[in-house]
């Protein structure tokens, strides 16, 4: 049986976002213009009338200095900069949206987990519930010398820190107030009951914090968990605490037994790893007919520059390759260095710094690439058909053009979808967690592994 | 010669507020919704509607705990709690006003100056430059106790952790992009110029940073630093940074030499002291007949409890007041707690128990209680002749009914002060920094101390 799919946007507080770094001098680009309200109180609008689900926000600490040891390229190519705080955008966002949800990437390496939670808290309530956080462990050593390291911590050290971080965040978000805690009693003189509000005393490794929490439950109480590590560890921890998995570019093979790894860990929590949903990244080029949407691709293409690719890449993978002449193999520059996907982009084979300017060279369509192009039935079918491959229950579209791709997908895609029972066209309404159709509805499920914190009736 | 004052709101993302926790028990108040988003867009309108210049929220980072040792009456009485992130407050704010300033407290001791430098800079982005920084270095055990610590630091290494933050967050403003720094140039594939953004390399007791700012320079780059301290300490760090001072209760002529302190340290920075504007801290209730003035202020007598006064006390002061007979001395309980105020609330004298609660069983007028009750006329003369007094520029307004307070002063009060040219109805607009008039326009001016971390051009 066919079943809908769910359809977000991702989108960075930068000009030039991952994946499509150079973009912003396409001619109908006006992402120089993404410091100010307006680029952004569009795009929400856009997509809550076209009844897409959610607006996710990717987020780095520091600039791309690894491409010549300097970050003059990413400045000059604007790659993943400015980095603004989407805090600001989606809380500015929800006031002039009802029902879209939003996704927020936070990092649990350089905050204190007492500060995001009670952020995360009030994000919840002024939006009635619409947060996602999508967890990292943050990849940058530039983000690291931000915060007193002199090279980040190692990956492992990251993900303890991460599950420590976790355990309090929970503990304040599920177990600090009790459900019946706040009766608003006005005549009684009440506003909550103190004897059923209860400090957290957390005294680990990484954190010692007292609590209460200084929030009153909000709607959700935890937000919608992402996740989006690949590795063995990253994807441990998905399967402890992960409701949605954003899965980056890559086979239909591939994310399938990446998905079943984290399903299956999934199970050893006490879950059941088939409620866990996954969104992938995909960049789409729709047209009215074939020539147009490939007009489209080459506008795109012709702005389409290799050295923000290859700046992007040494950020990602910590490899400097303007030191490499092109028959020369890559290797990681700095030990302890993790790529942003947390696996060798490039998987095991040998790569010259031929070979990735050959492929950064070229927006290229593919499941390798994540890149469809074609008419609304055609891109149509190929979402339907990748979703069913690669068992996922939607995707997070990134805009080669901005604005423009999403109006596109809005205006061309989504009819044809919607024909194909693709796309859900109810009325869209609820806090995140119940739109996503996740268990728990409102919030997170009794077997999850944060309810372990709630108190007892 | 007449001035016309600046006026601001006084506010707290919580349910009840400092100065009259218990009112949101009074029948008009709709506080307890204030988890949502209508309370405060409904506030915002009206003031950004009357003209009024700021919308300001004080902020903590723990419950009021001191008061018989635990959490439960601060929890009762929504004392200052619950404590929401009041920067999501003015994200969510900035679109939907136009011109108004917003002021942040925030705490320099358990926050990192790059994560909040960051912020910041984008928030004075999307806002237009409306935005100020109350800075802060927080007065609750039971914050530190959130944060890792058995106590608080003591306040004289609070401010040399401020004064070093303060370097920090100036280095990434001020110093990191030189104003030629950004072209946005689409056509020459240039967001910003590499070589003239530059990093921070920031080496010093408490922080380490090495930058660049992740952010291009905002509106205002330094929001409009505030400050509330008046200690000798508080004083001094004033003198060095503040533009604004917000000023608690107090007589005239307390007021007016503090002030006169703060002054006389800022000559010793090469400012003029003259240019620091000041902000007092003030509740009034206007009617349109001394009568109708009179049943406000009984309403609000009558809902004002002083149970949630004496909880207030115990947290500002450290003083378990509930452990004392009414004729007992009242003594610090422990040791290193400052005071909210940072002076002993009540001077040098010995208070009893007793004391304290007469002073605080009713809602008094008065300039040490910081309250004005009478017709728009009696109200407006009061206004203007107190600020001649005090030496001050305007007024924080605190609400004791919420909605009521800033509605009533804009019909009835802003009519009586314009007459008297007490209110500036020129259309308001411009960042934050131009529209408090204060010396530099948008940006610090050439002598303020953060100034002197900008790059030559």
């Amino acid at each position: 049986m066919v079943k809908p799919l769910l359809f977000g946007v991702y989108e960075q507080a930068s000009v030039g976002v991952g994946g499509s770094p150079s973009l912003w001098t396409h001619p109908s680009s006006t992402r120089i213009h993404s410091d100010r309200l307006p680029f952004w109180i569009n795009l929400a609008k856009t997509m809550e009338q076209g009844g897409l689900d959610l607006l996710f926000f990717g987020d780095v600490l520091g600039l791309y200095d690894v491409f010549r040891g300097n970050h003059e390229a990413a400045v000059k190519w604007a790659l993943e900069a400015p980095a603004d705080d989407p805090i600001i955008h989606i809380a500015a966002l929800t006031s002039v949206t009802k029902t879209l949800g939003f996704g927020l990437t936070a990092s649990t390496t350089y905050d204190h987990p007492f500060a995001f939670a009670r952020r995360m808290s009030t994000l919840d309530h002024l939006s009635e519930g619409r947060l996602g956080w999508n967890v990292v462990t943050s990849y940058l050593d530039s983000a690291a010398k931000n915060f007193g390291l002199n090279y980040q911590l190692d990956p492992s050290q990251r993900y303890d820190r991460a599950d420590e971080f976790l355990d309090v965040a929970y503990n304040l978000w599920e177990g600090s107030w009790a459900d019946d805690a706040v009766i608003k009693d006005k005549t009684g003189q009440t506003y909550a009951r103190g004897d059923r509000v209860r400090r957290i005393d957390h005294n680990g490794e990484y954190f010692k914090v007292q609590g209460p929490h200084v929030n009153a439950p909000s709607p959700q109480r935890t937000p919608v968990i992402f996740q989006a590590g690949w590795s063995p560890r990253g994807k441990e921890f998905a399967g402890k605490h992960a409701e949605v998995i954003f899965v980056g570019k890559g086979t239909a093979d591939a994310t399938r037994s990446g998905l079943a790894k984290i399903r299956q860990n999934a199970e050893a929590w006490g879950r059941n790893g088939d409620e866990i949903k996954a969104l992938m990244s995909m960049r789409i080029i729709v047209g009215k007919t074939e020539a147009d949407a490939q007009r489209k691709y080459e506008a795109i293409q012709s702005n389409y520059h290799l050295e923000a690719q290859l700046v992007s890449y040494a950020g990602d993978t910590g490899i400097d390759i303007s030191r490499y002449a092109d028959d020369e193999v890559l290797s990681t520059a700095s030990k302890g260095h993790a790529s942003k996907v947390e696996r060798p982009i490039d998987g095991h084979k040998p790569l010259t710094a031929g070979d990735v300017k050959a492929r950064f060279s070229k927006f290229t369509r593919g499941e390798e690439t994540g890149l469809i192009i074609g008419t609304p039935d055609q891109v149509a079918d190929e979402l339907g058909r990748l979703a069913g491959a690669a068992g996922i229950d939607g995707y997070l579209i990134s805009q080669p053009v901005s604005p423009g791709t999403v109006d596109d997908f809005v205006e061309l895609a989504v009819p044809a979808l919607k024909e194909r029972g693709l796309f859900d066209d109810k009325p869209k309404q609820g806090t995140l967690r119940s739109r996503l159709n996740l268990k728990g509805n409102d919030r997170l499920p009794t077997e999850a592994y944060g309810s372990r914190f709630r108190q007892s009736a």
